[in-house]
């Protein structure tokens, strides 16, 4: 194999690459990146035998062929070259010989056959949608995501698919987030669920960019086109719980409130909160919302911000960087939030529109 | 005590100061600061029980008093509040309100005269020298300190004055650094030497500004007043090592370089060091310098850059970190390094001027 490459074009794909790659993986191949020549240009393969990226760059091929060499030291070493560098891969034997400038480098190969490539299966459902759209949700969504929960399937994102929506689903079983994007499949299609685990989460936020997505999903798994690179993951195999159960019903009182009027008291509210068991008291009164904070050093905070009360007066104690991670989740400038009592959970949404919607379960104190 | 105050006044220095206190001290008044009104305003004064720093800010009293308060609460309260505001701290009994617009914080105080004030001793020894002089000198010297050596003395940097200079020497066994610059002090007064303990470097790294700086020294400790700032320090008791003894003399091999290309180089052989055992060869050529390294993966780098040589050629191993360390402390585009044989240290310099000094051990292979 030997071919030249502009750095400022690969570069890019190997970032991408090289966080997929495993570290120190069971099986060495998986710290490798998969090198394939094509008729078009050279096909780059990153995997950690969960999720996978396939990406393509067009340039010509002066030798063919393929092999597997160590996904972060590829990166690394195009990383410190010049911009605008030009890259010399040629393969000889069991070693890759980068060169550029004056610089060369050479580095051992695995054989490219023992690569796992994921297998492709028949899709349960296929469909498109913006990427930038599902950018956003996903990354509000993923705000409410738990971590190193034992009920695994809480880690991810739970995704439902039909009437043209994709719904993006995430709780910890302390709050809970859910946002809805337009998602074009076709009309015979069946509703279609899955969960999507945490790592995948991540990646695609971070490998998602503008422009259309073309997705298809099966029980086990679901891939994604963007351009010329292709993600695939296996999904969460469980099921999730039923997250309609806890979006309140019925009679509310209800305050709207300026969003970044809120994110400041709550920040400043938070320096009185303990680290350990961060809560605050919101005061739902008729024009105002009262922020009241203590902690067992007996520091104590009180703000007092703007809002329209719908309803009675309440109290409730909820975890301060709950409602603070409502900052990630909406952009608009005002927020209503719902209660019912001094035991109920807010729920958090704009006046227009319950998309997307948020929902904190409040501390009995 | 009733007083006000602007937050963007009081901010940088609450800044300063929650830095120095130490946050989960033996005695819980070092985790506060002392505020004391004075004729002209307020005094804060903070300290670990080793450093102390003193600020005033000119602001008009209500009120008289004196009080010490948590130190990281204050600058984290302070810190949330909107640029522009003006903060009101009211002592009343045992606990201090402070309000700003709408928020309120009630934060407990302990007795001010428990505060421990560092005596004031007489000067061995005292004078003047510009801060940015200072800041780039000990920014450039620490990069040679040792970290947690048990050889105490070696984390800090040691200090001599005399004719007319401050010169700064730091070294953990396999580099040294040192940098002088000019200080002004009586003609009569006896040389001094000294060590500045590892906290305070990096204290005064971050504190020292534009403008000159009045030095007092004497046997146990250090005091330096800039601006309306006043930072003492003690001491670190101990001898500091004959440094002179690692600074090669006599014949030498040496090469002029340019900086930036030598950067990039050793970045990128950095990339096939091992994490344990960063190591490269300079092979010095008669046109060029070649680096090389290679790893336990079988991993191999080369790359040869443009450099004059004077003397005969030769190849020596160093770290590759401590080489790129050169990069902290000159600024130059051009170096000179100086060597013998295989076996010998490296000297770093400019053409011009052996200050900074920059001295590199050998790895044996």
């Amino acid at each position: 194999m030997k071919l030249r490459v502009q750095k400022d074009e690969i570069l890019p794909l190997l970032a991408a690459m090289a966080n997929i790659a495993n570290r120190r993986p069971v099986q060495p191949i998986l710290s490798h990146l998969l090198l394939r020549s094509t008729e078009r240009g050279l096909q780059l393969v990153a995997s950690d035998g969960e999720i996978q990226l396939r990406g393509e760059l067009e340039l010509s091929v002066e030798e063919g062929g393929q092999t597997a060499i160590p996904a972060r030291k590829l990166y690394d070493i195009c990383r410190t070259l010049a911009d605008g560098s030009e890259i010399l891969l040629h393969k000889n034997g069991e070693r890759l010989t980068l060169r550029s400038g004056s610089a060369r480098f050479t580095l051992p190969t695995l054989p490219a056959q023992d690569f796992p490539i994921m297998e492709e299966r028949a899709a349960r459902i296929s469909g498109n949608c913006d990427g930038e759209d599902f950018q956003r949700a996903l990354a509000a969504a993923s705000t409410a995501m738990a971590h190193n929960d034992t009920r695994y399937f809480l880690n991810g994102v739970f995704v439902e698919i039909g009437e043209q929506k994709m719904r993006l689903v995430a709780t910890d079983g302390h709050r809970l987030a859910r946002v809805e994007i337009a998602f074009a499949h076709s009309s015979d299609a069946e509703p279609y669920h899955g969960i999507l685990p945490r790592k995948t989460v991540l990646e695609l936020l971070r490998i998602v960019g503008s422009g259309d997505i073309a997705w298809s999903f099966d029980e086990q798994g679901c891939r994604m086109q963007q351009g010329s690179q292709e993600f695939a993951s296996r999904l969460v195999d469980a099921n999730y719980p039923d997250y309609r159960r806890v979006i309140p019903v019925g009679q509310f009182t209800h305050c709207i409130i300026d969003r970044p009027t809120l994110k400041t008291a709550l920040q400043q509210i938070d320096v009185i909160a303990s680290d350990k068991n961060p809560v605050c008291t919101l005061h739902f009164q008729a024009e105002n919302l009262v922020l009241r904070s203590r902690n067992e050093e007996q520091e104590e905070g009180e703000i007092s911000i703007p809002a329209a009360l719908h309803g009675d007066a309440t109290e409730i104690a909820f975890n301060t960087r709950y409602l603070l991670d409502a900052q990630n989740i909406f952009a608009s400038d005002e927020l209503l939030i719902q209660v019912r009592d001094s035991a109920s959970s807010a729920l958090i949404r704009t006046q227009e529109s319950d998309n997307p919607l948020y929902i904190v379960m409040p501390i009995r104190l």
